[in-house]
């Protein structure tokens, strides 16, 4: 298989799909990888996929996986996640939300997809910037990944794997500022943590927060439809 | 969590109930983990109960993974495996029964989970002599992951993971007569890729023919059942 076939990681939030919208500008031959791990969030397969098949991806696999089982996250639990923090509060400390090894996991899954399909390239759309809380969204995290990878697998040790992360530096503006310039429809992604039935975002939880004041900042209104009226 | 507990991969086989001895002599608090990863040896995790109950571990979690999606593998796939091959040929290349990335894709399970219990210890039954040809069982890979490990996770980066392979530079008979010294009743276990519905190993394939030449060289009869006698 060519040297430009991807694995991409594709929650259908703002951030995956501002990467899946740079890598088929770059001519990637993406095959898509979403989670369905026990989440609140339902909609966020559902928007992944229809995303997937905007961008007419090779292939999108949806990778049931019950993270459940291991407890330790509002996420994936009956915990309350936290709510109306102050922007400055956000990003700091490891968050109620976070999933233990999360991104360990999803990559693991998706360089086993890479190794199947002869692959070199995965793309993930960590940034340390708005999620400096979480250990594995730091370059450092990624770079031993990568060294782990070319030391255990067969595409690893015959010619290298390339874990591609173009929003590692970006701050959440400056990624809708990069979307935007790639034609990406922000009203196709969700980023609540728990949107209602009709899948409309709460406005309150901490990726609500820094999506609307990343919008803000930008200057433009974001297009998913709000519970109430964001107080932005 | 006191700093002894343990998360330990549990296949059912000769070498992870080695390790589950190993670890229980030295009163680690074992957590058991196995996977049901859609092979074709389905007794696997019905040993791997089994295994666990007698040496009470603390818990047994069996995940569930779907690793055919990825294909890639004799192992789950019907394609045929390796049979009657010369011992001085197994160990050498990439063995069609290697599951892309499988060790990566376990660990990053079991690293989950320490996470979650604040458990700072995984054992896994790797060894490099016998499996020279998977890139997932070297030292340096087991290194590579304890580096991902201690940069992409809270227990991690706060005190440290250890990856403890006590196997990894012993041949099989040397893994036998260490089980054997701490009791282990090797008649539990399965090594076989591919036992008949009464669970009796072929004893011709990789994993059977090491297994069987192991036992001869330790100079006892190995106690699980075979479909005939063994030409050992």
């Amino acid at each position: 298989m060519s040297a430009d076939t991807a694995v991409l990681l594709l929650s259908g939030g703002l951030d995956s799909t501002t990467v899946l919208a740079h890598a088929t500008d770059r001519n990637y031959r993406v095959h898509a990888m979403s989670f369905d791990y026990g989440q609140k969030n339902r909609f966020e397969t559902q928007r992944a996929a229809a995303i997937a098949r905007q961008y007419q991806v090779v292939e999108h696999r949806i990778v049931t996986i019950d993270l459940r089982v291991f407890g330790g996250s509002s996420l994936t639990s009956d915990a309350p996640v936290e709510r109306d923090r102050p922007l400055d509060e956000i990003g700091t400390g490891i968050p109620s939300t976070y999933v233990p090894a999360r991104n360990t996991l999803f990559l693991s899954y998706a360089l086993c997809w890479a190794e199947a399909l002869g692959a070199h390239n995965i793309f993930i759309g960590v940034n340390e910037v708005d999620t400096s809380g979480y250990p594995d969204c730091r370059p450092a995290f990624i770079e031993a990944f990568t060294q782990m990878a070319n030391t255990g697998t067969r595409i690893g040790t015959e010619s290298g794997v390339t874990i591609h992360t173009p929003l590692q530096r970006l701050r959440k503006a400056a990624i809708i500022r990069m979307g935007l310039a790639l034609g990406v429809d922000y009203g196709m992604t969700n980023s609540c943590y728990h949107p209602d039935q009709a899948g409309r975002a709460c406005g309150r939880c901490d990726a609500c927060r820094l999506r609307l004041n990343a919008f803000e900042e930008v200057g433009i209104a974001d297009p998913v439809p709000y519970q109430s009226s964001p107080a932005a």
